[in-house]
């Protein structure tokens, strides 16, 4: 597995070059950016220099098509996407990635099919880049009554979404946060072949009952009570070699700066990994 | 179009062969059954000759798979499919129609997301036998809060619906009824390709609210207050030229003999058939 | 039907305006060309307006994906095809069109198996766009042995290929000429659902053996051999009621203004149109 | 890896029962054979115990699908596919596999194309009880000019075919001799992702000129010239884990009962399997 930074959880960040820098400085081998954005600043070889200076691959991109609202949005994103896409491809990353929210305005059903439609296109054009489609279910217990219907949180629906979508480079983006609010245990996983886990968050969680834990109350990998040891072991057993990138999303800025947490990020990863037994 | 008959509104019919011979005597030219049993019971070769010896053509055979339910119903009917398949395309029959149920004890977007892939499945098997997939959404008002959680019932829906599915020979089943009782107007239809219509079912609506006409609450065509010519005459104008058949659902069996009710389907018929100026 | 203009047939014309006030002029109703340049050079709006104006729409884009040649040209075409969709789209057109060549010098099977997958991506992305692609059979003999090895040239072959590409919005380009060189009588069309046909082009055919027919050999409608008015008629009869455009190629460049030239594709569309008895 | 036996290189077995009683005492963890006829035999209870006792798993059913000839020979075959595909189900088998022949008195590309659309429609229904489905690519050069075109026989070949075909649950069926005969080093699998591999058959090939290497002239493993050790490694390296079943294709029946060619099996395996350093 591949320790990994996103921007979420550094503070406030200049640029994604200091993400590659700090991820670099403190023993992180994958980022998750916008590999579009690098490639149109630093030139193709410029960012693939910057990456390989600082012993970083790209993790994942983000999915920058809004499926979630009207269609006239979806399309004008979908314009973008494949050039998102061949960027990535050029600078060697296989993977972006979209979260679930677990409750929505639309009606659940329509909304189902026609997000079933406009992820599968997506997939079709990330696949033409040999890039996979991560799908991120949410597990915070508040989020599933935030609005109007329910949606779907769990990994079983989403599985079973995937399989809906029916192309061969979907898979789970498995995000630590959700499967302990999911109250999943390591044999949710064992359960999983490699290849249907396309990207794995990892963070922790407060002492606080599960169905309290807010989507946007997220610890340091190490500094709650998530068994992050026994996810990582999981992972590692069926055979997960990707990366597994930190993505701490807290309602205030976290204190301190971008040097400061990401050293305290490098603790966390040290920490949880060890007493994983994974090196 | 072809005048259709089906075993609902008929009484209590004794066999296939009865409704093929009803449906030759009063001028219908296509018949809803199902197919293996007839090729079963005579022999591909004399369930054929029963067909043109009463000059009526196969219109449609039910999807004979439960999608609704466990995966493993599911499986079971899926055994049976191809079969069914191959006796339709046998007897020439191109259509196979199954409705959806406007609301679900099962969590919606989950039902949506796992019906999207068996449907899928099924569109697949049918098509290796040159067969489509129509999708019939139902329209009264007291099934969509009948069971636990909405589901879909607009024709919108189900278009969105049928792209999810993302199969080329999945369509439409429109019933007169369930246009009706979703209050749409001839311009709906307009808006359609005839190649979006896999079947058609006609019947009528006790003058009653809209919102109170109950599913099994159906009429005989031209004995209610759907603009039954308006239907025909929009789907003639788009160019569809597929089946129109009686499909009578009442909560009691209707008065009269088979023979009774088929000559009063036929007259239903030819009056909204000549008010359409449809010969 | 909609009679229809390409730049093909027009000598050297300077603009896409030009072809479309041409068009205008000589009472085409459709033509053929780049969706995007015209939005690019005129705005959406100017776009809109230009074509409102001549009374004119836009038939059909040409596919502007190279997917004959290597991945990475195939690749980079691609990272492009939504914007010309959306282009197409807001301009109110529904068809992208491709040519398929007779035979190739890559290995015909593998050819077919990575064409096929192309395609299928290259469709999925035109549906985000309510656009369909279609395919154009090549029927001349001599194009048939030109490169290494035979690939496919026929009508059911096309279909064939259609139906293992596998999505809904993928349908022939039938040209006459290409009709007339596999020697496809008119019961080849009335076969035809009018749906799988996306495009159709007009164009006749000089009096020599139909196995010495020049793919670049064409002449205008009405001046050559090809039976049009049974084409049209067949197309007619089944209910096709898209753009039938007119694509001449020859050798060098027809005599005459575009002026000319295009009163001479009045002239012939009058005659054959007129002879199909179609108005 | 789970090592396997097929009742091909046993001699003339008298039944699925002397196949897995053979496995069983000579050290193999798994069989190829016909699941839906061992239900048939025995029941399902019945098949079930009998697998147990004998400690054998079963690895993969052959496809039971004629794909390369007429399309009725094909809707016939696929009747059949689902009732097969349940069995294996049934028993815990999650492969199915079929040969692709290097040529074809068919043109190939349109072949290819028909065959793109069939493969895909038993994937299909494959899925739908958790199956996947293998393409063994067939390299022994003399069949490459057994029949009129070529087709294909190349690995790289068969992935491209695997990904025109398009569902998730296909793969290959990757075979000693024919990455042998196909010229291949280790790096060939290394390059592979474990889930890409369906199956593998193990099989030697005598010391002649590969191209000499003939696809009826099999040997037993360790008895030949094919690095085994290393083509073992390579796939344990990348992680597959699924069975390794030896198919030994001769021309005439090898000498020996079954209960010696299958302690020849035995003997063969352990040695290439020592040789691996895999136990």
């Amino acid at each position: 597995m591949l320790r990994g930074l996103s921007g979420a959880g550094l503070g406030k960040l200049e640029s994604g070059r200091q993400l590659i820098e700090l991820a670099g400085r403190y023993g992180f081998q994958a980022v998750d950016l916008d590999a579009r954005a690098l490639v149109r600043e630093y030139g193709l070889d410029g960012a693939r220099e910057l990456l390989a200076k600082h012993n970083v691959v790209l993790g994942s991109i983000g999915l920058p098509v809004e499926w979630r609202a009207s269609e006239s949005a979806f399309q004008e994103g979908l314009e973008e996407l494949a050039s998102h896409a061949a960027a990535a491809q050029a600078l060697g990353c296989t993977r972006c990635c979209t979260y679930i929210l677990p409750s929505t305005d639309e009606k659940a059903a329509h909304f189902m099919a026609v997000a079933t439609r406009r992820l599968r296109q997506c997939a079709v054009i990330l696949g033409a880049y040999g890039i996979s489609l991560g799908l991120e279910f949410v597990g915070p217990h508040h989020l599933r009554e935030r609005w109007k219907h329910p949606f779907i949180w769990t990994m079983e629906e989403t599985l079973d979404w995937i399989a809906a979508i029916g192309e061969a480079n979907v898979g789970l983006l498995l995000d630590a946060y959700h499967w302990y609010t999911n109250e999943l245990g390591t044999e949710a996983i064992e359960a999983l072949r490699p290849e249907q886990i396309v990207h794995v968050h990892l963070n922790d969680a407060p002492n606080v009952p599960v169905s309290e834990a807010l989507d946007n109350g997220r610890l340091y990998p190490g500094e709650g009570v998530i068994d992050l040891a026994g996810f990582l072991k999981a992972l590692d057993k069926i055979g997960y070699r990707g990366p597994v990138a930190q993505e701490i999303l807290t309602a205030e800025a976290p204190n301190g700066t971008p040097e400061e947490l990401a050293e305290r990020s490098k603790k966390g990863f040290d920490l949880v990994f060890e007493a994983a037994g994974i090196r």
